[in-house]
């Protein structure tokens, strides 16, 4: 009798609870480098908690991953002509341009380096795609482990074309793209330029002053376009150049590759995002790294608790800033100095002359547990986005010293929402350092708002790092979500702005009134010839 | 030592899920009518099941909710000098008007008798918003019960201004508004009219076909910007009108306080609507009423077993429809009797003369029970929202007989996915009846496609009640969510859509050239006069 009622709901529901928790699906991964490999990888160890096979695709010169180091998921290894070392270089290169270079250069000089360093990226990219393309073992290798999903990072780019010729549904794992124009152009999210501020990235940070909020004046929002529609260009011109790249059988292009994506996860939430529409397949996970904190090393822990009262500051400028120059150490070690708190600065260069006793030196920190203790008051950070959403996580509030990439507009967001004091680390004097830590420390608000967007961040329907694993899990179940992707894909542009609709409204309508205008003339010349002729018989 | 590394992020966490188990809210609703009610009870049901206190504003003359019965929420009653027969008879003058004058009358006629009903009921919600704005009595007691939110449903209009009243925050639930003006005018939320296809309601369900997908040709689109230009004119012309009763002090609008509700419940998820932008406070809970089917009445389940193989077909035009026509209702029964499947159908008419053995008539039927009955092959509805979600539940194919509001939109969705067969009530023939249940019951397609939507619908992140009830709450602990709030809002429609901007753009541009060509006009004429001069003297 009972399975009489047992409906076949019910029946679904089982099914799905029972495919949940035994599944194990083959997941492979193209990563992007330093910050984003670790961000990702807490995606991953998640996925081999619950069971999935990872298999990570590294190249053999990745400057940032440790693919010899005992890990929970698989590495399999590409071979490239590329040097570790070399590749790292323009990394570093890239920070000697921001932090030294950019004191000394004119605003065309930078853009000129700038454009040079991004060009040698895209080489570097375009050798790492044919090592993969180019390798058909590889290839074979790949399509022999049938796998069920990849994710990706576009960091490295042609992780699409990759989905593509292993015909598997892909993820991406994006912070943002320049102008989010990959968001824009091959993913579809709109963005409205009146209420949506353009990152401050890259060229334009130099020419604008790149403060821009949700809220902004008639210049602000011409500023606002005006930085759309240049990135949009410096995207379509860079992505033209690369799209010759993209044959694989029949022509492609990055945007008609990367457009099918099938999740985005996006590095954000609202905690840190000004609202704005986004679509069904755009899912924000931003801080899926966060954990609480756990007890310091004992050493540092008495360090931290000599602070007293005052309590202590974190300084860190991420994983790749590991020198600056002389001077500027010394203008910051200087400020730290002057500060009733204790400082632990995560740095690797050379020891300041002004670093006064209050302030301690290490190789590396553990940020997140420092970040996560009672005592921390404030955050000194470059506005990497993972140890960003570290201070929102723990409501530490920041002072940014930003540098590139999304930095700047990373600490634009906290700015704007009353959470952080920004300075130009190259432009800063001592006392701009002291007088923001002093603020950030002792005005009240800043805490206050810090902890508004930390109570956002925890109360959420589902913790991000559930969001972004349920989405990889539920493209896996599916082959892919395409119940979320817009029909936006398949139209042009014109068509997606209704243009052609208005143009052809337009034409009937000229169409009609030239016919009624016409008839009207003629009629009336009738008449009147009528009228004439009339006149001139009478 | 403990409290050393008990960091104060743990410490947030544990708040936090102490203030959500132990937290008990106040809660004011003014919910809709019939079927809008039903589907709202499940929320009020699930908050009263998490310790919130629930208060049902209901006015006296209310059609169906019955405020005597035995809940777990109080009411308090709006005296009104309506009449619950008077107000029940306008729906069924509209039911009356849809199944059988539209059958006679002509589209124009149609369309007069429309708007003369529907400024009747405009009429009466007018009386409702007075009996509640003019009672000075019933006004101090929402106050002194100091809520925490409002929930409102904006079948009955003034809950906005209800809120603005009391200062409370509020959620709206809603399926869908006409053209979802309310969304876009009132919410902001962007509806591309090149892929996002206008619901086909009311009047100009009878000039258009009304059958778009977010798959359009250049003529079909052109049908649905008209179709959303023609809903918008008429939305923004009858809330013109309704605005001189929104004076509270000082004069607003209705879209002024609508477009402050925090959350927008919206009763559809991906599994029904065509994907499309929207905004971060616009929560997608479709089916947040749906249950696993429970046991049978003996004498039904007996009923239904008789069915055998063949199964049966459960049929329903909703709580409204309580009679047909002689000649409709025989050529239903007729076609009813000439399926093999057992019928089981809710109605309240007289019984038809064509009624075979095959099919029962029920005063009321457990839909939700028998559609999740693994003996049901398919379902007859009038495509109201709550039924159609019940479908997708339990995956039971569907043959659509739509009638007004959101009916033709819904069917049309399921029509369009596959999933259901569309027929037109008041024009079709026994045998097309016949036909449709044919084809639903035996093309494997149907069964496949509702089954993918049950997929969908099933494999969320979070159950929709869940996700209702969890962003109710939110707004209760943090006062609101304006943090998903749009700057948007703030915005004019120029300024939205940077005509503002542009216009300065080319208004500089033109000046410039403007000083461009005559500079250089001047230049030349200097030039040649020079020459001519010149040449003059020699």
């Amino acid at each position: 009798m009972s399975c009489l009622w047992n409906s076949s709901s019910l029946f679904l529901v089982l099914l799905f609870c029972f495919f949940r928790f035994t599944q194990s699906g083959k997941v492979l991964v193209l990563p992007g480098e330093y910050s984003h490999w670790h961000n990702m990888r807490f995606i991953l160890e998640e996925l081999v908690e619950r069971n999935h096979s990872v298999t990570v695709l590294v190249h053999a010169a990745s400057p940032s991953i440790k693919y010899n180091q005992t890990e929970r998921f698989k590495f399999l290894v590409i071979d490239s002509p590329l040097e570790s070392q070399k590749v790292h270089a323009l990394s570093e290169e890239m920070i000697d341009l921001w932090i030294n270079q950019s004191r000394t250069s004119s605003t065309l000089g930078m853009a000129l380096k700038i454009m040079d360093l991004a060009s040698r990226i895209q080489a570097v990219q375009k050798v790492l795609c044919d090592s993969v393309f180019r390798n058909e073992e590889l290839l074979a290798t790949l399509k022999s482990f049938k796998f069920d999903v990849l994710l990706f990072d576009p960091m490295i780019v042609c992780g699409d074309l990759l989905a593509e010729v292993l015909k598997v549904p892909f993820v991406i794992s994006l912070r943002l793209s320049l102008g989010y124009s990959m968001e824009r152009l091959c993913g579809q999210m709109p963005a409205p330029p009146s209420y949506k501020p353009a990152p401050p990235s890259y060229v334009l940070v130099i020419t604008t002053h790149g403060h821009l909020t949700d809220y902004m004046y008639l210049v602000e929002r011409l500023d606002n376009l005006l930085l759309y529609i240049v990135h949009t260009a410096i995207v379509i011109l860079s992505v033209i150049m690369f799209n010759k790249n993209y044959i694989m059988g029949k022509p492609t292009t990055l945007c008609d590759t990367m457009g099918k994506a099938d999740i985005w996860l996006i590095r954000t939430y609202w905690d840190f995002e000004y609202p704005r529409p986004f679509l069904p397949n755009f899912k924000f996970v931003g801080g899926l790294h966060c954990k609480p904190a756990k007890p310091l090393p004992k050493e540092m822990e008495e360090f931290v608790q000599s602070s007293g009262d005052a309590g202590i500051v974190v300084f860190s400028l991420g994983s790749l800033i590991k020198n600056l120059s002389k001077e500027r150490a010394n203008t910051i070690a200087s400020a730290l100095g002057q500060i009733p708190q204790k400082v632990l600065w995560s740095y690797l260069g050379e020891k300041p002359d002004t670093l006064a006793p209050n302030t301690r030196m290490y190789d590396w920190i553990p940020q997140n547990d420092l970040l996560g203790h009672p005592k921390t008051k404030a955050f000194i950070t470059h506005g990497g986005t993972n140890g960003l959403y570290e201070a929102i996580y723990h409501g530490v509030p920041m002072v940014g010293l930003p540098l590139f990439a999304d930095q700047p507009d990373n600490m634009n967001h906290m700015r704007t929402k009353g959470a952080a004091v920004m300075l130009d680390i190259n432009r800063m004097e001592s006392k701009d350092l002291k007088e923001a830590l002093i603020d950030v420390i002792n005005n009240p608000l800043y805490k206050e708002n810090i902890m508004r967007l930390s109570r956002i961040h925890h109360d959420q329907p589902m913790k991000p790092l559930d969001r972004a694993v349920f989405w990889i899990e539920f493209v896996m179940r599916n082959n892919g979500a395409k119940h979320l992707r817009v029909e936006a894909h398949n139209l042009t542009w014109y068509q997606y702005h209704c243009l052609d609709v208005a143009t052809f409204l337009l034409s009937i309508t000229a169409l009609v009134m030239f016919i009624f205008v016409k008839t009207c003339s003629w009629i009336f010349r009738k008449c009147l010839r009528r009228t004439t002729t009339k006149n001139k018989k009478e």
